[in-house]
C-alpha cells in the first residue's frame, strides 16, 4: 500500500502501534546504539539514582513512535523531519509480558509543498512519554 | 565530570564524536529497533529503489548524533528535547572500515529556566546528513 498525499486529509487518523519493551530489548539496543549506561540494563543502579527501575533509552521510544509514519507510509526515508519532547521515560519492569507503550497518529496539517505534518502520541499505561512529537512526511503524488 | 549551568557559555563546543557506522550496525539495528526495510541490509535491493547503497536508519543516524550531548552532560536523561531534519542518509557500503560520520555540538542558547540549546551537526564527507539539528538539555545547576 502507498499512502498517497491526494488521499490524506487532515484530522486522519494513522493506525495505531501497541509496541512492548522488554528488558531484552534495551539490552540489544544498547549494545546496537552504543549506550551502555547503566540506568537501561541494570536494576540496582536505576534505583540507586532515583529512577523508580530500569527505563527504555529516550531514542529507542523516539524510534518506535516514528514507525507509526514509516509503517504507514511504506517508505522510511518519507520522513523529512522529526522532533520529540522526552515527557517521560518508559519504565520496565524485569517481568516477562513488559511493557507496553502505545504509538499513535493523526494528520495535522497539510503543506502546499507537498508534505503533511503528523503529531504522534506515545502512551505507557496513563502516562505521555513523548510530548509535542511531530513529523513532516513527503507522500507519493 | 558533570556539566553544570554556571559552566556553560555560548559559542562552547562540546567534544565532536566521530562514529562509524557499518553493515554489521545497521544489522544490529535493524533487529534492536524492529525496522527490518531491506535498504538498510541489502545492497542489491537498496540500488533497485535508486539508492547509492545500502543507508543507515535516520534514527540510528539520529540516535548517535545525541550522544554528542549525553556524553558530555554524562546524564542521558538531561535531554529535554530533540528535533532534526533528515537532510541525507548515511550511505554505508559492504567495507570493514565503514562509514564515518563526525558529530559536533555548540551550545546555542542559554535559558532563563536553568536549561541550554545545543546545534548539532552530523557531516559525512562532505555531505550534511542532518540539519536544523537541536536539542534542549537541563544541566546541573
Amino acid at each position: 500500500m502507498t499512502i498517497k498525499f491526494s488521499d490524506v486529509v487532515v484530522g486522519q487518523e494513522l493506525p495505531a502501534l501497541d509496541l512492548t519493551f522488554t528488558r531484552a530489548d534495551l539490552v540489544a539496543y544498547a549494545h546496537a546504539s552504543g549506550d551502555l549506561n547503566p540506568i537501561h540494563q541494570d536494576e540496582e543502579f536505576a534505583k540507586s539514582v532515583g529512577l523508580p527501575d530500569v527505563i527504555a533509552h529516550g531514542m529507542l521510544t523516539m524510534g518506535r513512535a516514528i514507525q507509526v509514519v514509516t509503517n504507514w507510509v511504506g517508505d522510511p526515508t518519507a520522513v523529512i523531519d522529526y522532533s520529540v519532547r522526552m515527557t517521560r521515560p518508559v519504565v520496565v519492569p524485569d517481568t516477562a509480558v513488559g511493557s507496553v507503550v502505545r504509538f499513535t497518529g493523526k494528520v495535522a496539517q497539510i503543506n502546499d509543498d507537498g508534505t503533511i505534518q503528523v503529531e504522534l502520541g506515545a502512551i505507557f499505561g496513563d502516562v505521555k512519554v513523548l510530548g509535542l512529537a511531530k513529523a513532516t512526511v513527503r507522500l507519493a503524488q
